[in-house]
């Protein structure tokens, strides 16, 4: 099979309007909200999603229209391969972001840990497990300079 | 935008051919080893990779033909949202592992924590970075039960 045909089941709603000012994660800036607006035939999907702390979003990173091989990620001006940065210039243009879920109502899904644009096409919503998804003993190769110690960097907000 | 039409980047090569046997998460058979086998033309995307201790793969669940709303998950018999669930029957069909890199020769990544099955397309490879996806005092709604306290339940294994 070599092509895949995927479409959104909502909408991200941010308070981001611009590339400007967003966290490159989410956690950076941890009071600022955003909702999912899921298409009406998708709302009953989230039936007892809010007994869940955290989700994964999967989204379409929508304003890129590059592919990228290799890049410099935001943090440092060393180059990379694609796979080992989080760019949203990258094959397929998939985005991921695990959020903190604060209420759930309707086709509605509000969050904060906010790092995408406003108007995003949302792919998918997983119940975040900290059973499947976190880890012990991580090592980051290159982000662990800028991050160990749980210290937060300089330049965490793209200006 | 309607629809988006993505490609898979390169293949994983999974001992497990079959549905049956596989584990409903690879850290429950922590031992099995798999490959991504990356499009000659993806290969430098590998770039500083083998610095990380643990990788997110995004693949299709190509398997699967049903789009659900609610269904019930493998551990239990209730009926949660698929948001809420982490079943291959969900839209868009795009699976998720967090797993932990082994080695990266050429165009081929090897890694435990398997949990898909042969000749998976894969659509992506993202660092695992425990400051971004990792999170404390997270609550898993209906899987506390079956997962509290670090025990393994008992229907792990798809028999």
């Amino acid at each position: 099979m070599d092509q895949i045909t995927i479409h959104p089941i909502g909408v991200i709603h941010s308070p981001y309007n611009e590339s400007k000012a967003i966290p490159i994660q989410g956690r950076f800036k941890d009071d600022v909200e955003a909702f999912v607006e899921l298409k009406n035939e998708y709302a009953k999907g989230l039936k007892d999603l809010d007994k869940f702390s955290h989700a994964i979003l999967l989204y379409h990173f929508h304003k890129s229209d590059k592919e990228n091989i290799e890049g410099k990620p935001f943090l440092e001006d060393e180059v990379h391969g694609v796979f080992a940065i989080r760019t949203p210039h990258r094959p397929n243009h998939i985005g991921l972001s695990v959020v903190k879920i604060k209420r759930i109502q309707g086709n509605k899904l509000y969050f904060t840990q906010v790092d995408m644009i406003d108007a995003t096409p949302l792919l998918d919503i997983k119940p975040y497990v900290k059973y499947f998804d976190s880890r012990e003993d991580v090592t980051s190769g290159w982000l662990d300079k800028h991050l160990k110690n749980g210290k937060i960097p300089d330049r965490t907000i793209i200006e």
